[in-house]
């Protein structure tokens, strides 16, 4: 095992992970320029957070802010809250689907949004999960009728950004909406971003982003997927969406392109030379570790695309083919894929890792693998290719010690791959 | 249509092609000092040629050479021998199933090794197709007991490494063999390889290449694949094959990894900055196509890897997972993929073409793709995703002007990728 170097791999994800844990990139928004403006204004400053950050979001803010906060209403995930903070209201609600806690908190967040004037400030906390706890349908479209919408959509396969296209357009508080309704105060945004290349008009469902999309759009899509909706709910797709939303101002605070920044910093530090390639990877992870191990043999060949020490460094969201029963998640395939490609490879190292702590339906984040993995595995018994065939890169990688174990982390800003070579 | 950039694009693959054409491929060898050396000596020139090139090979050597080869002869696929060329004796035989004709062509190359002095050379042109065109079997073996294991191996889902690594045992001429039948001349070895990496211990089966490989690594593959063999086959695998053959020199005069240098020679003279990514892709057709969108779309929200205008440069050969019942070719299906994820995107082209000239069972060579293909084919109300699910890249990338039509063009090193953004 290239021991050395794992450690170098390890400690570097760990480092990027730390830089976009909700309270750092809180912490880093609220000492902007951009905000200290706005605390030096009269106004008064609101807070509301959404998402499965929300309670970490506020709790930093106000352990900052302190009593500058005049009021505030967290929304989150069941389980999700850790406890009172100082002068805000928690709520709970369902996740992935909106339920009554959702209406109920979203109800809270809209009622305090009134009797301002332009020196107020909202600070609005977004993280991933916003899109479900934040919700109000528009009048004409019922939460049940929106659920459904939002599960047809899901079976027929349609994608994350056509999704939040419609569902944002049932919505009272998403596409903008929640901006006019916080006018004529200032919304001040912080964005932890869940999602590839931080489209701010998909992250939520984007509640302070004036909306792209055209109603014709909106209406392929429902063409598309073949939907038979109900009056009301077509109704509502109808209806224009926010163009403009003057009284916002967006930080991204943390996402997949921090955490890449971070590792890049990291990683330079420890003597390798570092290259972004991509934040937004997105094809079959096991595909993605071959094409890891086609770049890694050329290094090693002939030092291109750069000469070791080198680290080439990819965020995005791979996806899971499934074939096999086995167990494991996008990141873990990645590696043990990687791991056959560059089986027998010296000074190579392949970590690969979700920022959320949670890689698939397993306690591990991740995995890390070198030239001597696959022949480890082969001395326990144990065919590399056979466990990938299986969609079983759990319990190959647990078995030679190379599972990444972080727990829950907290934030959530897609994964971290890194292909390091000495 | 980028036209500007399709232009640049599709001139550096054909002059990558032309570069590694088998012509030229031997004239720079037969150049080199190495050669030279050896025809200075007073020793007789012999020409072996063998492989699917071979024919070019042998006729672009003694169009240089001329009288000064003694003897030769060429062993090449049927079809391929495009008249008769003065002193060489030309034979064709079966592709990829060795034949009567194989034997026959293989006999008189060997008688031909005979009474040879330290000062003589034996030409050796060696190009794809080698290891079926130029067969002895071992005593004890038969060439239908040679075919039929060769044939299991495949079925088994063997690799072409262990597949050579079995054929090579059961051979006369093979993994070092040809070299030591051929000594005291000195073997001069010009090598057009279709082999990721250029293993020249695969390229061929090596005929004129130590084998590195043990019996143990043999008989491990007979067992991974529960093969049941005869014993005249068994007790062949059991021998040890030449561990050195010091009467040979080698020149890779056309390779993949050629290829590339030539495109980004040509692609620097078009004013990108080119960058060698691999020489050895060899993930699925659909997700590398994937993988350089996500290249593409940092390279333009970034400037990483690399600031636009620049060219990222592969080489190697994909692999098609068929799932549907359309017609196409590995790098079409990898410039459809391509074409989905950099739609819309400006200045921005994917290219992917096999310098044989031919892709999978069609009459293109490859295809050309930007950001206003899907669009394009939207238009054509074809839908690029329902096209790429069929595995029917030809007729989406036919319909909207975006395949590369070249022809064969005698030579096979492997695939050539571009990714240009300006």
């Amino acid at each position: 095992m290239e021991d050395g170097m794992r450690q170098d791999a390890l400690k570097t994800a760990l480092a990027a992970i730390e830089a976009v844990l909700p309270e750092n990139a809180v912490r880093k928004a609220i000492k902007s320029p951009a905000f200290s403006e706005r605390l030096a204004l009269s106004g008064r400053i609101y807070l509301a957070a959404i998402g499965k950050a929300a309670w970490r979001m506020a709790k930093a803010s106000v352990d900052v802010l302190g009593p500058v906060v005049e009021r505030g209403v967290v929304l989150t995930k069941y389980g999700h809250s850790l406890g009172p903070i100082p002068g805000l209201e928690i709520i709970e609600a369902g996740h992935p689907l909106p339920d009554e806690n959702t209406l109920l908190g979203t109800a809270k967040i809209l009622e305090m949004m009134k009797g301002f004037s332009p020196e107020d400030t909202v600070l609005f906390l977004v993280s991933g999960g916003g899109s479900a706890l934040f919700e109000k349908p528009l009048p004409g479209v019922s939460l049940e009728e929106l659920i459904s919408v939002t599960g047809d959509l899901l079976a027929s396969g349609a994608n994350i950004v056509e999704i939040n296209m419609i569902r944002k357009r049932l919505s009272s508080v998403k596409g903008g909406r929640f901006a006019l309704a916080a006018a004529p105060a200032h919304v001040f945004s912080v964005v932890l971003s869940d999602v590839l290349g931080d489209r701010l008009d998909s992250i939520a469902s984007g509640p302070a982003h004036p909306d792209n999309s055209m109603v014709r759009e909106a209406l392929a899509i429902v063409d598309k997927y073949g939907l038979s909706l109900p009056p009301g709910v077509l109704e509502a797709l109808r209806q224009e969406t926010p163009r403009r939303v003057p009284n916002v101002s967006t930080i991204i605070a943390g996402s997949g392109k921090g955490l890449c920044e971070a590792a890049m910093e990291e990683i330079a530090s420890r003597g390798y030379t570092p290259l972004l390639m991509t934040t937004t990877l997105d094809c079959e992870a096991r595909e993605a570790g071959a094409f890891l191990a086609a770049l890694a043999r050329e290094i090693r060949e002939s030092g291109n695309p750069l000469k070791p020490p080198c680290a080439l460094v990819f965020g995005g969201e791979t996806v899971v083919r499934l074939r096999g029963r086995g167990k494991g998640g996008r990141n873990q395939e990645l590696a043990l894929a990687a791991a056959q490609g560059i089986a027998e490879m010296k000074n190579t190292v392949v970590l690969s890792v979700g920022s959320d702590g949670t890689d698939g339906p397993t306690d591990a984040a991740g995995g890390i693998v070198d030239g001597t993995t696959r022949d480890a595995l082969a001395t326990l018994g144990m065919n590399l290719e056979a466990y990938l065939n299986d969609n079983d890169s759990y319990n190959a990688l647990e078995a030679c010690g190379s599972l990444i174990r972080t727990g829950p982390t907290g934030t959530n800003v897609n994964d971290l791959t890194i292909l390091l070579c000495r």
